[in-house]
């Protein structure tokens, strides 16, 4: 008899058993009329999930091929780019930026803080830059930055804003077109509740202007161009990934019948239910204990015991399977994550299995505060 | 009632029922034990079918980002390479290339021809090259280049050998430590039987050391040194495609359990089967009448048809899905896939509705002798 597996990781996340079905029927030509239908409604229910007026392009790729897409197509080698990054994926977008050969200002905060606009503003005043590069929700440390404010500041100083919402896309508010954010970049993976492998980007009209300009980095498979005219004819430069683009289809429809504010609303209870838990069993919380922090909660390890231990004991003995933390956190933190296809009762699963586990471990906690003081924040 | 529906594209080909329910079981994380078993295994698999004691990577990507991968990471702005082509996607190299800024000889030999050694070793001997791209199943003609020739010539001046064997792994015989060949990119939706959006790249000693040279054009999402490291780690450098990697191991497994050599007769006889019957019909072939060329059988439209036509009829009235010409034989000809979960009564399928769907539009063809025919070659 298998294990029963509880995925509690702030990507890959559970896929409903709709979409799974949904990509499991027979496989369709993605030239021909049935794919071009869900092709076309698919990049329509994603500017409404964007919440913009811009194309959205899909690339059969990561998230990090999102982002790698959103640094090459934009930028010509030496162009002066600001990286305002707070941990692991922050920081990835320097490490992009540094491959194209750009002249990268990297304002990095500590891993855990959350980004000040007025550090950004300093940098801004000094030099202007091309273009400013933001992390919405820092999946290494939980924290969620407020996006709506850096762009603002870099929007003064007339930069271009690009922003990883891979994991906070569809899980907490992101406004395309109110925030002024010329290019957001989304992964599958997370709160859109399908596997790994497919990458989304909205483009606004400046951004593809400059995608336009002569002397830029090099991409091929990544063109923007490319991709935008084949967008423009109903379908993709290369060879689309099918069966995603077609679950991603049905998943978006699951999540725009139920409401984006709805979706929003349910998130934000069940971060304040996990982030009461964890305080309740006598953890300590690493990611910030505020509301818009609802995509995944990290506490940090207690005095003595290896996080990495903890994590490896929950998928071991219950198959319960959160995740640790990244670089310099590793050890130290535990995070669950709580995006997608998620409810107040994985929540529970969550913590009790980390109460389990903790309590095995010799740990001092409050046994059975964790699941009561859940469910109180949750119908708060 | 849903209509039963036939692919028989060169690619997406129809996925085993097996594949596609490993794809659609609950997701799992992709730094867990079950899945690092899983994509260990999956890139043991490929070196067996890539033939080779090379590594070979996996990218979450369409087969044009192995292609990609296989210019910028072992190439400089500059570099000379030489594009042996004759057909769209060999074409594809020379755009790739000329993308990255390299210095391209292009041998253009026209669509439908069969690459010619004497014409590589021509031009080799004009001036020496860095890399040679080539071709081995060119899709959009149906012919398949006599790749150990072509790579004897490039190996004898020096070259690197890189081949597209999007269409051909799996299908026909792919030799790759026999042959010399340092890069061979695959695609998953082909004779590897599953859906769009997993490439893999085997990388040859010499070719990971041009790699690793400090010039080479930018990478971040696509980089080789990156996707080798982690892999001697039993990893992956970013998230991969879970599913799609999951269903790769899967069908990999039923590929070997069957046996390579069995494949390829199969597909040599399917092959066979198919041209059997499209001349019987009466109609033109325009893919080679040769047993190596057993990935795609290209027939020409009948004169005064509209070969765009023909595709369209048979998939709206029957169902069935094949695929007309692409570039300059857009509506000249006609293309049936036999690659991968297919087999000889599939054949009769195609053969059977297109003469339903010439018949209907006043063609005149030998009634009843295509399946006839085509059981007859496949019996031989």
């Amino acid at each position: 008899m298998p294990e029963k597996k509880y995925m509690m990781t702030p990507g890959p996340t559970p896929v409903p058993p709709e979409v799974l079905l949904a990509m499991a029927e027979p496989i369709i030509h993605h030239r021909g009329a049935d794919f071009r239908r869900a092709f076309v409604e698919c990049s329509d229910r994603l500017k409404e999930v964007f919440k913009t007026k811009n194309d959205v392009i899909m690339f059969a790729a990561s998230g990090t091929g999102g982002m790698d897409s959103a640094v090459s197509n934009i930028n010509a080698p030496g162009d002066r780019v600001i990286v305002h990054s707070a941990g692991n994926f922050g920081e990835r977008w320097a490490k992009i930026a540094t491959t194209y050969g750009l002249d990268v200002c990297h304002i990095k905060e500590e891993w855990g803080a959350t980004p000040d606009p007025a550090k950004l503003a300093d940098e801004l005043k000094k030099a202007p830059a091309k273009v400013v590069y933001l992390t919405h929700s820092e999946t290494s440390t939980g924290v969620v930055a407020d996006i709506q404010a850096l762009a603002a500041v870099a929007k003064e100083h007339g930069a271009l804003v690009v922003v990883d919402c891979i994991s906070s896309l569809g899980a907490i508010p992101v406004e395309t077109d109110a925030w002024s954010l010329d290019v957001v970049v989304a992964g599958s993976q997370k709160a859109l509740m399908l596997p790994p492998g497919l990458a989304a980007v909205s483009i606004s009209d400046a951004a593809k202007a400059a995608s336009e300009e002569p002397g830029r980095c090099p991409s091929f498979f990544l063109n923007w161009p490319a991709a935008l005219k084949a967008l423009g004819n109903e379908t993709t430069a290369f060879t689309p990934a099918v069966t995603l683009v077609l679950g991603m289809n049905v998943a978006l429809g699951m999540i725009l019948d139920e409401g984006l504010e709805k979706r929003f609303e349910n998130h934000a209870k069940l971060g304040r239910a996990c982030r009461a838990g964890i305080k309740a069993m006598g953890l300590e919380l690493f990611s910030p204990d505020e509301d818009r922090s609802a995509v995944v909660t990290a506490a940090k390890a207690p005095e003595g015991i290896d996080g990495q231990k903890i994590v490896g004991t929950m998928r071991d003995k219950y198959a319960v399977q959160i995740v640790g933390g990244q670089g310099v956190l590793k050890g130290h933190i535990i995070r669950i994550g709580h995006i997608g296809y998620y409810d107040i009762f994985d929540i529970l699963t969550a913590l009790s299995a980390l109460e389990l586990v903790l309590a095995d471990m010799g740990v001092e906690i409050n046994r059975g505060a964790a699941v009561t003081s859940a469910l109180a924040a949750f119908e708060q």
